[in-house]
């Protein structure tokens, strides 16, 4: 690793960093412990410590010290830098940095810059009503929580993106640095343009432990971790150190040097014309981990050990040693030299930082972007494909999505990421305008792809999700194509994700941020080839487990409804879109204009399918594009067999429409709910995904007791796409099979179909397993007004 | 890299390896496209060919190169080794090699070695009613599917783990090293004990392309490649070529390298006492994707490009030209030499084949374990606790578990594993026994870091599963302790091996393999201190989603039904067993022979805290330990101020018992569960997660409609733990009141009760606000006769 040995720091400058870092340590110590005596202007009394002691010291100062000498890079360039902290529980570092640089009074003007202000600040640091102990949506200047570890690096990538002078520092904390997520993110590198992308400049801070345990990278040596830096594509800079005052010379000369050389780097790209792959630089920071805290406790090491990592003195209320050592800890900050007669920093402290929108707190990226674009949908109605005919839906949106690519290409505000799945999923088309992002070597008969690339693809679902979320995040738009089954990977990122979602809607300062769109295909259905591994819907399960207000799933049953929802969906803010939609060719149901109502409705009857004349022996539902294949052709068998029942068909785009109002904001009301599934005729309902999901969503509607789910009982293999359905009991035989034994009466009536069914399903199993292929009655059957 | 540059194999040896390598090239692309003329004895014919051609021919050369090579290792070294193929797609390959070594017909009798079985062994690939396109668990010395990627490393290392005698060799392709856990695994390195384990040898596998894009390791260069690798801890040897004999050569030269350098360090750290972390080796294969199969097809390149991936000559059934070339590769491997008059492989193709079970298709490491011990299992009871008594449940439980490590010290079959949580988790006396496994230095501050340890902690809930699934799947027993919010980074893990298990249920010739037992704590309601990133209990749902008869969950209420629950947990074979317990100091509700019983039958009327004589106003029940305190507590109020009011208290350990017996083979009969729960009275359930899944399960019960169900709403944030159950409707008073609103004619008689209950909830919010602290009452509130 590099290492600079310069001293650019005069004493005045060095002791103005030191002063406010001090006071940064201050202020987090203080929210850690007190609730009282802010400045310490009295003895330190129990009462004055909190019951309860919450939050994180270990990983604290070096957040502190980062942000200090961040600042005195932003000041003295300009830079336009925000700052993604991995060790977020490391927050009560990140709100006392905000509160030192204004923006926290600014935006929360009770917490305001005096003792009663510094008071009310350690108060509520993890209190009761107060703000949360991790980097929250609550905290100014952030966009990652980082509680959960391992997306600090690929939310940073995704927030440089298309913001060429954004310099985004990103702190990995060692621990973090272990899992697999951001293990994976090193290599965004190869994804970043240096012509009209910004920077990431990570910085791994080996403080050395986690909870309890040493952490890998700490311990592997300095010639190990240089070779990985270096295989990750990265110049790394060595500071470390134990005394502050030759760690601030130390890391004030590097960061000089390492911004000289994100600058050359976007120099020599953007007016030399250089092409390649950059080697971005990198630091390595080597501190104690809870440095400048209790030296031991209780007769144990505490600083440079996994006992700093939370709480290091616990007994602080109880233990008049402790309560002494606490007293005696926040005194060596000096507060007196930090803050004034008032409580308010003293202006030394703080008259050097960077002002206005370039404070790290005040950074607009972080807060909707610096000059977001709405994104600009042009008509998707030009892609309508004729009703009945047949399309695949994906390849269909591909042609909009590459139009939207178009119509977006001077904001540099639209980006499709997903794991090498963009053509697999027959959105092939947006690479008529645009290539895959792709900095290393270009081989002669690759396709495809280029530096400038807006749709962004790696062999992982982490990875693609945090460059979106960070994307996202910073104001701007996109989607996420993935395999339906794989997309679990990200399953506790989106959970994450959502918990942010659901916290800024109740943020008035937060400005709403596009949603993230999920287009999920390759799906249960139509994953017969790739077999058991590669089906599973249960995705849409997990995310119905977050807040109503900020989930919402679409299962569009063709093309142009599937256009219609990916319209709606692009538009949103603040939500989690998922949209479920196969890829295989399959008729289309809806012409353009009955797609785009029956999206608005969310769900409806289709009085072309059905002959109920308003009194319907038994309604048949579909959620999904299969099921709804399945539920038509049916019904198409049971009027052919059956003339004189009278069949309703109901098909459900939106599946939140199926809840009651009350339980979701897009719920319908239950007189409409019940007008269209009827209060007591039997309801064959073919779904997409696990039975148990509709039962859940319909539980308390009036005909509740009517309703009958098929779907996906994990009954999956390596098969044909018709076997897969006949393996779950949601083919259309089997549906027939189940309107004649819930319709009352018909048992006897159309024994002789019911038998003719099975015997269906007999002939198919039998077909399947001899020629690899479906009956051919299956394959070509089409609605018969087609 | 190391480059070796010698010529080991005799022309004999050359030819034969080439030989056995061309048959299984041969069988590979047989399978992909044949249903008829398996020998090719008579010119190709269309209806011969598959009408969907299905499968992946990319990756399956290179991985039946390596098992050749490896099968040349163990032959001449009589080596136990088993074959982990990351590229789990390259089925063929894998299915090929083992019905060249005999296994596939001595497992399946039907698809034989002849001509008429090689028919068979075509025809049923990714064939209805055949077997699945990936190598799953029907294939034969698999252990690993490889549907999902990134999971081969870890796989690798679990199965290597206190099996000092095995080399696990583990080809990672270059599309699977770009994911996450895949990434993340590099570091086990650190956690392998050269003594007391096996070796794992990476062999990473840079094809050069995934579906669409080329990978970004095959792009780093060589010198950023050997970094990166010397980063991970290896020392890396590169084979690469395109010739055929050249590459034979340098892959046999760069085996036997290798394999003395295992056998050296071995060696040295068992006799010659050498201690450290020893550099393994590894290898990297650069060959060409698709390698041997059409240079070109339809005037574009094919080998050596992503157009290799799946099927290169698509419309061989339609298309002439695709056909012949399709007869034109097959002959080029001159079939009329590998295999004799009645189609088994000639005697020269396979007699230099390792025999019996060194045959890595007849490894009994894959097929539970080659000398699997029992697992045994101390008598749990010693460590009881007094009924009513204060204990942190997972606390005790990590006494018995120290006295499991101990009890199967001798066996070395026993391992947990954690991201840096079991300490945290309160296990932390299974450490006055076993280290943490740590080959890295370790500093005079550490405790509990050792070599040999049976603690496995990385801060990678990817890692630590893979780690624990290749353990399980090699025949030894485990224990996966993780807070509970963040057990879903590896939802996506847990489906994948819930579907082999349910597979491995239906296949005679699999012994079962010892359950994937998680411990989920520091749980939703106990994460008030870390905030809402920390608050999730959908890890129940997700797993629900799987398969009855793979999936239990249990709920201990306290801890002596935690000792009971998880003794049964590890005595299980074949399941995903899901325990939700707290660490929390909580009170003992039932002594050890109480729980015991309690636990056995999975649910019950709590009799001692009952009142209702048979016949119930209410039923107040629980599953989980915060909602059973807080259901005992709302009993208490009940009992002391409506002193006539007939209370029922139900608890459930077992949540699988909620279902009909139809659903579930733990499922309550419908006549128990009417007796318990009645089915007319109101049934107040206070649920561990989130609501509906209780819904759910009992929705085909009689008395279902006057269930009333509170649990976890996603009302999280940083706040105090009584706080967090009145955030979410779930705290005694809520339950008094829902008591009282749902019992008919009690509402205006207990009115006076309802308004204090009402009130107490103020008070709470107001106290907690201003002190941080819970009231006093509830903190310290016990059962009445305690």
């Amino acid at each position: 690793m590099h290492v600079i040995d310069a001293r650019p720091l005069g004493d005045a400058e060095a002791a103005q960093i030191d002063a406010y870092w001090r006071a940064a340590n201050y202020l987090s110590v203080g929210q850690i412990y007190l609730m009282g005596n802010p400045l310490l202007r009295e003895p330190l009394l129990p009462e004055q410590v909190k019951p309860r002691l919450l939050g994180h010291w270990g990983t604290t100062p070096g957040l502190n010290l980062l942000y200090a000498h961040l600042s005195r890079i932003i000041a003295a360039r300009d830079q336009d830098l925000i700052y993604v902290t991995g060790p977020g529980h490391g927050g009560p570092g990140l709100v006392a940095n905000a509160w030192l640089e204004g923006t926290y009074s600014e935006t929360y003007p009770r917490v305001c810059m005096d003792e009663p202000g510094m008071g009310r600040l350690f108060t509520q640091f993890s209190f009761p009503g107060g703000i949360p102990s991790h980097v929250a949506p609550e905290t100014p200047g952030s966009i990652h929580e980082g509680g959960e570890l391992g997306y600090s690096l690929s939310h940073a990538y995704g927030a440089a993106l298309d913001n060429p002078d954004l310099v985004v520092a990103c702190v990995i904390g060692d621990g973090e640095a272990e899992t697999g997520p951001l293990a994976a993110s090193w290599h965004s590198n190869k994804f970043l343009d240096p012509v009209d992308d910004g920077a990431v400049l990570p910085i791994l801070h080996l403080n050395g432990y986690k909870i309890a345990n040493p952490t890998v990278l700490a311990r592997i040596g300095d010639d190990e971790l240089t070779a990985l830096l270096t295989g990750y594509g990265h110049k790394p800079y060595l500071v470390q150190g134990d005394d502050p005052a030759e760690v601030h010379q130390r890391l004030a000369a590097t960061m000089d040097v390492v911004f000289d050389e994100i600058a050359a780097i976007q120099h020599a790209a953007r007016l030399d014309g250089t092409a390649g792959r950059p080697r971005w630089p990198m630091i390595v920071l080597r501190t104690p981990k809870g440095w400048t805290g209790p030296k031991e406790v209780d007769g144990l090491p505490v600083e440079g050990t996994w006992r700093a990592h939370q709480v290091p003195l616990s007994a602080a209320r109880n233990d008049p040693g402790h309560l002494a050592l606490l007293q005696e800890w926040m005194q060596s900050y000096r507060p007196e030299e930090l803050f004034d007669e008032l409580g308010a920093p003293a202006r030394s402290v703080v008259d050097w930082l960077p002002r206005g929108d370039r404070r790290i707190s005040a950074n607009p990226h972080t807060n909707g972007g610096r000059s977001p674009h709405e994104l600009e949908l042009p008509d998707y109605r030009i892609h309508a494909v004729k009703a009945f005919e047949p399309a695949e839906a994906t390849r269909v949106l591909g042609g909009w999505l590459r139009d939207v690519l178009t119509a977006n290409d001077a904001h540099h505000n639209f980006r499709i990421v997903g794991p090498d799945e963009t053509e697999s999923n027959r959105l092939g088309a947006v690479l008529d305008v645009t290539d895959k992002a792709w900095q290393a070597p270009i081989a002669t008969v690759d396709e495809h792809l280029g530096p400038h690339g807006r749709v962004m693809e790696i062999l992982s679902e982490h990875t693609c999700q945090g460059w979106l979320e960070g994307y996202l995040l910073t104001g701007r738009h996109g989607l996420f194509s993935c395999y339906e089954a794989f997309v679990h990977i990200v399953d506790s990122m989106v959970n994450q994700h959502a918990k942010w979602l659901r916290t800024i809607r109740h943020l008035d300062w937060r400005r709403p941020v596009p949603s993230l769109n999920y287009l999920l295909t390759s799906h249960v259905w139509r994953q017969d080839h790739n077999g058991a591994s590669h089906q599973d819907p249960g995705f849409i399960d997990h995310v119905m487990n977050k807040k109503a207000e900020v989930v919402r799933v679409y299962l569009p049953p063709d093309a142009n409804t599937l256009l219609s929802v990916a319209d709606h969906c692009l538009r949103s803010r603040n939500y989690v879109n998922v949209i479920v939609a196969g890829k295989q060719p399959a008729p289309t149901w809806l012409d353009i204009d009955d797609a785009a109502l029956h999206c608005a409705r969310g769900l409806g009857i289709w009085d072309w399918a059905s002959n109920d004349a308003g009194d319907p022996h038994v309604v048949l539902a579909a959620a999904g594009d299969v099921p709804t294949m399945e539920i038509l052709a049916a019904t198409d068998l049971l009027r052919r067999h059956l003339p004189d029942l009278k069949v309703r068909v109901v098909n459900v785009v939106d599946l939140m429409r199926l809840q009651p109002e009350a339980e979701h904001p897009h719920g319908l009301p239950d007189a409409e709910f019940d007008a269209i599934f009827t209060t007591d005729r039997p309801v064959i309902f073919a779904y997409h995904g696990y039975p148990w999901l509709i039962h859940r969503l319909t539980y308390r509607r009036t005909g509740h007791a009517n309703l009958h789910v098929r779907g996906f009982k994990e009954n999956g293999t390596t098969t044909t796409p018709f076997d897969m359905l006949v393996l779950n009991d949601m083919d259309r035989f089997r549906l027939v099979i189940d309107v004649i034994d819930r319709v009352p009466g018909l048992a006897r009536r159309a024994a002789v179909l019911r038998q003719q069914m099975v015997d269906k399903r007999a002939e198919h199993r039998s077909y399947v397993r001899s020629t690899g292929e479906d009956l051919p009655e299956v394959r070509d059957w089409t609605w018969p007004t087609a």
